[in-house]
């Protein structure tokens, strides 16, 4: 039978499957779940062994990895080594979820169920593409190593010692990741970009206990309005960030870059609808928003808290304020030096009569990658074959820290070929995947076998 | 027996019947203590049935107030006005108290319970002194009406329609209130001055739910980011009010005023030691500490709430920001005015991309006297009597909002004569009166009666 066939006649059986890997509650911020993680690491392998690779679970400190090997294709041929994740995001709050978070729902052409986009979906789709080759067409003409881990959604925290201990059994000549979204269901596309990321919080306290706002109001610092000012000190009016040194290192999208934003099928209008806000704004004055959005820099208060937040009135001056506040970066921005301007900065804002706390919680590389050569290519013919029309290379405004570390710790090009869609919420209530780019993700996988031998030989 | 020694003698009796008094959780905010608050208007009326007063509990929209007449002094004789409250504030965080809130325990000279300070032990003081002076001297020289409320710590709601309601039956030469704090145990003072208060809450949303800070940010508005700037902007960097109009209708005060100010012995760093603050600051640059949180209007931030405030990192653009904002008031501010300039000035800084709301949570009218006429003559006399030293005249930085209504409403001049002291923990854990204050306060009340009778005369 040919692969398209089968493709066509085993939608429902791959659907079917999905949901039961969808089934499994592998929430791994959530100790509740740590037996829900094993046993969702088991089904991966399970999976991978019926597939004829050689699979395992491995321990880390955290959630255990998948590892599997299917090394037929014999030592001249290339591998490709496929990255992802098993784990999934908490689903709180439930009651926003139109249909139960673990029970896969299908609704006009979209599965809904936490896991359907990230990732699970997504590895899912690597799995079914070597499942029909083999059916279809036999032996695949390249090597193929899966690494399904089960900490990305807590920050992979264990997967870069997992890394650096096992250099020469994940050695390939290009690493494939599907875990992020194409630009539309017509727009195929392919992510050569990823900002990077530093994570602050700032603690400002004054007075060792929340004060009567009349006794005192006028006599002491309110570190809420301190905080509130100092906030505002790390942007000017026309948006830039004011962190002195925080824009050294950033690399100017060459004007071919730029011409290729202007040319995103993708309006501000549409952007706009997208997100659900009334106006498109904030960024960089007289810098395109795709341009905002994927290759300058930002800075964005992600929660404030501080004194009296209920119902009604307390006349307080707050003992403390705290902001969270992250920056992402694009190339070559490094995050321990970003992070140190910003601690430096932010120090010198200190009023007087007030103490101040810096923590960091987290940090991520940006990435960036010149779309040349044979994994591109051979990438682009794939997607070109099973959608009629070339991907556009795009850049995607988050970060995947695991990216630029497999890129540098396993020397090899990186691709990310993913099959979500923006506006599938991700991590929050009610994420979906569209069933067409799913099945779409198959065609495109088994046919990148060939492609990558065809390419690399 | 002379009034000294039976006030000596009494000091136990009084102590335990106001440890009885504070025993009877009466926490007008908290509906499962209705029955609590009955029951402690039961108690003041009895109390007051004992000492010859015609009493009685009336009722109103919401607690009770208890009303009680001893008009034995004739027509010709002068009356004065009681007005105190039974109600007390919830007691929470309850962990911090170091001896159950509503068990009077006595340590180092300070009886600690809810409501030893604010109002109960203020109100027994008046209950006392009436009591010692019938038993020392007999029947007192003036007549006296005793106003107790349950709701000033709910905002005295439906007090103000009680006394419209009630204003031949309230009628009186001079109301009496002591509900504020001394300067300092050896500073005995009078407060001849309050501030306003209007309450404003701003609530900012942007996208209608929170968004993916790497996918969305640089190209929405982060309702966060633009509530710490239009916070920022509500102070210049000298800590001067930026709202247009806002100090129109400030009375700066008299030179003698500010030379009085600046006379009084506390010193910043007493002030600063107090405050429990690293250092002063804040404020209007150039204008002395006291006459700041005294006589000049503030702005404070009472609460901040954005986005994720749990542990750790959460990459959010917020759906929404919201900022509690109090402004203090002095004469001759209107609330209405301030608060209708505040709302235009916020409105004006409202960035496109967002949409506002603002809601007014509180209103007082600030509140002055010259401490002129026979009232503070004779006030002045009974502390001098009682402390050996003349009072000072003083300010309070807090709104007590029923002071102007009662002077308008009845036609009355106000006494302000409290026995509290600053730091005394009021609506904070570990409230506290200091005993020597609380039996000097029954002295000064029942000496007060003589000196009011003759300076009224």
């Amino acid at each position: 039978m040919s692969l398209e066939k089968l493709l066509k006649e085993s939608r429902k059986k791959y659907e079917d499957e999905l949901a039961e890997f969808l089934r499994i509650p592998s929430v791994s911020a959530r100790s509740e779940h740590k037996q829900d993680m094993v046993r969702c690491a088991n089904w991966v392998s399970d999976k991978l062994t019926q597939l004829g690779m050689k699979a395992e679970v491995l321990p880390t400190k955290g959630h255990p990895v998948v590892y599997g090997e299917l090394m037929e294709a014999g030592k001249s041929a290339p591998t490709v080594l496929i990255y992802g994740h098993y784990d999934v995001q908490p689903v709180e709050p439930l009651d926003e979820w139109e249909s139960p978070p673990f029970e896969a729902s299908v609704r006009d052409g979209r599965m809904y169920a936490r896991g359907t986009a990230d990732d699970k979906g997504q590895v899912h789709i690597h799995m079914k593409a070597l499942e029909a080759y083999r059916q279809a067409k036999g032996k695949p003409p390249i090597n193929l190593k899966f690494l399904i881990e089960g900490e990305e959604e807590v920050g992979s925290a264990n997967l870069e010692e997992f890394i650096e201990g096992n250099v020469s059994r994940l050695a390939c000549d290009a690493a494939v990741i599907s875990d992020t979204p194409m630009l539309s269901e017509q727009l195929p596309s392919i992510c050569v970009g990823l900002r990077g990321l530093v994570y602050m919080e700032v603690r400002l306290s004054g007075p060792r206990q929340d004060l009567h706002s009349g006794q005192y109001g006028g006599g002491v610092v309110n570190p809420a309005n301190a905080l509130a000012r100092i906030i505002t000190q790390l942007k000017d009016d026309s948006g830039h960030i004011t962190i002195p040194g925080f824009y050294d290192a950033v690399k100017v999208p060459s004007p071919t870059e730029k011409k290729a934003y202007a040319e995103i099928p993708m309006s501000e209008e549409d952007f706009r609808r997208e997100a659900g806000v009334p106006a498109i704004g904030d960024g960089e004055v007289g810098v395109h928003f795709i341009e905002r959005i994927w290759a300058r820099p930002t800075l964005d208060v992600n929660g404030l808290l501080s004194g009296y937040t209920g119902e009604g009135s307390k006349t307080i001056i707050p003992a403390r304020a705290m902001a969270k506040v992250s920056m992402r970066l694009v190339p070559d921005q490094d995050p321990r030096v970003v992070q140190e301007a910003f601690e430096h900065y932010v120090r010198s804002l200190k009023p007087e009569g007030t103490e101040m706390e810096i923590v960091a919680h987290a940090h991520a590389m940006p990435w960036a990658v010149d779309p040349e050569g044979p994994v591109f290519a051979a990438a682009s013919s794939a997607v070109e074959t099973v959608f009629g029309r070339e991907p556009l290379f795009v850049r995607e405004g988050g970060s995947i820290p695991i990216v630029p570390m497999i890129e540098q710790t396993l020397e090899t090009p990186v691709l990310l070929l993913g099959f979500a869609l923006p506006g599938c919420n991700l991590h929050s209530p009610n994420e979906w995947i569209s069933l067409d780019l799913y099945h779409k993700g198959i065609a495109i996988m088994a046919n990148l076998y060939d492609e990558i031998a065809k390419q690399l030989a």
